[in-house]
């Protein structure tokens, strides 16, 4: 399957903490630069996430905004 | 300033092109891999992003998914 | 691929209208029902959605709303 | 109310589930299509949002993505 | 027509730009309190939107973030 | 640190309620007028976000809809 969504940041699993409805996955992209997501419990079994897994932080261009410091 | 939103990636911008009131402007964040995002003509102006200046590309945790090959 | 958005809507596409910077593009799920995605012209062209091509409507689970009558 | 977002899925809802502070609720827009919706406890009380309630699916077009297999 | 979005802010159009296909409908919601929201040019023909017009600026309680100084 | 987002609404905030993962923070940014962000606990520590506290709601415009009655 290939997405319209432009941003495909690969990387590792670092993290997976369930809630009750919502799971924080963290996904680490580069060395020391790691991605959170917010997503359902569901998805998290249905991709069997775990920690230690590849995987691919992706993120739709209108959902990424810029900052200057 | 400091924002909620989990996911701030370091980068160069190094690409932006206006279009008719939304701007798609590209941010490396690590070398060869390129940040896309979709933001308002006016939020360039704003922010006198241009080729070359640092920035960061942010993104809330609740809209970053995750995928797996 | 597998993504975790819960909301994979199978359908064809059946108009394609780019802007300057960002398209529209319309998915028809089931007869009579028609989806919306606004996406890049860029996201368009590289997966080379023309009207008539199967196509999936992506929505992750925190960006769907409810309402009642 | 008339509201911009340009996809309004009219279905039954199937299944409300509560978390700590997020539910989730599936909608079944067409005979085993089923949209899955992440929105606040307080959003389902104040909807009334339960099992065979008529409910649309409201989803912005920005925030849908396209995919090609 | 009742909605799941926490967030509804009553106010009054002060200025609709339309683009290729995005608008840009700017909505002050108390005196010198303007938000900005990025619809689909369909949508400010589909609701008639125009300077003057009273309307609501519409958001997901996830698509909120909070900053402070 | 400057943000593209195009709504910086400031307010106070008037409730905090954590979840299992995922925090609701409620901001009056006007006299009667409360915006309700959906964020991570996560977040809410960082920010260290505490009833009473100044703080700005902030909306990409691509987040915001537009309602008419």
């Amino acid at each position: 399957m290939k997405i319209s969504a432009r941003n495909l940041l690969k990387g590792k699993v670092v993290s997976v903490e369930k809630g009750a409805t919502t799971a924080h996955v963290k996904i680490e992209i580069a060395p020391g630069q790691v991605v959170t997501a917010s997503i359902t419990n569901e998805s998290v079994d249905s991709l069997k996430l775990a920690v230690g897994a590849e995987a691919y932080a992706v993120v739709k261009a209108s959902d990424v905004m810029v900052a200057v410091d």
